[in-house]
């Protein structure tokens, strides 16, 4: 038995969006049918609109929040494109990176 | 003084689990010497078991977690296969990244 | 219309820091004019320094915090240097990695 698994490359979307977009932004996944995604709170933040750490650190978490997903690099193109343009009506960035996984089918 | 560092690469993994898994996830680590991880908290998620989101969001976080942990890439093989046999028998997934640090000799 | 969009290479740090020094962090981020950052808690970890998941884990959230911010590849060394300094001094760690974004000008 060897530990030597195989990865396969993929790409990730982290999407950090205001909490009340969010839900619209899961029923958006769902419709494009992104299935694998992870969503994490955050305490506070910076951007071009301001900080707003001051007021919503720690006590007042979950102003923005990061939706992370992995998707095939096939479906890069098809996904980011209704995903920004419902980011950059708002708050919100979102990036792009690489990364490998272990089970392909799944994404 | 310059500001200059020189940084040096290594590999990140991202071990998204269930909460109840966590803590033989963290022993897992233990036992293969991965000494550097982080435990970030997930507000709900989908993934190819169906979507977690609509129970679990905000009021009931922590249903999901996420081990970050920073490698030296002569490390991976070993300590992916164990870990990724303890999820694959479980909701989640691990994903392989290419991250620099400047402090090689911490991983 | 198409879908496609044009990203573009950028930088991201991702700073795990310990939740008093956060302030700290923020202020040295803003005098050097980074002013994109989202700070995502933590419920417990591990590091050179030790385990701090068993007391802190779950019930006493948010000991260590990750500062994520996305910067210009030109702006990396400048912000890097100070970053690492207040960082050393402490329990941290700090990590590079590539992401491309939609939106260039913003960072």
């Amino acid at each position: 038995m060897t530990d030597e698994l195989v990865t396969h490359h993929k790409k990730q979307l982290n999407i950090t969006i205001e909490r009340p977009v969010l839900n619209r932004m899961l029923d958006l996944l769902d419709e494009l049918k992104v299935t694998g995604y992870t969503v994490i709170p955050s305490l506070g933040g910076s951007g071009s609109e301001g900080t707003w750490r001051r007021s919503g650190m720690v006590t007042d978490a979950g102003q923005m929040v990061v939706v992370v997903c992995v998707l095939d690099e096939s479906r890069v193109a098809e996904v980011l494109g209704p995903v920004f343009r419902l980011v950059e009506k708002q708050i919100g960035i979102v990036t792009v990176s690489d990364v490998q996984v272990v089970r392909p089918e799944r994404f």
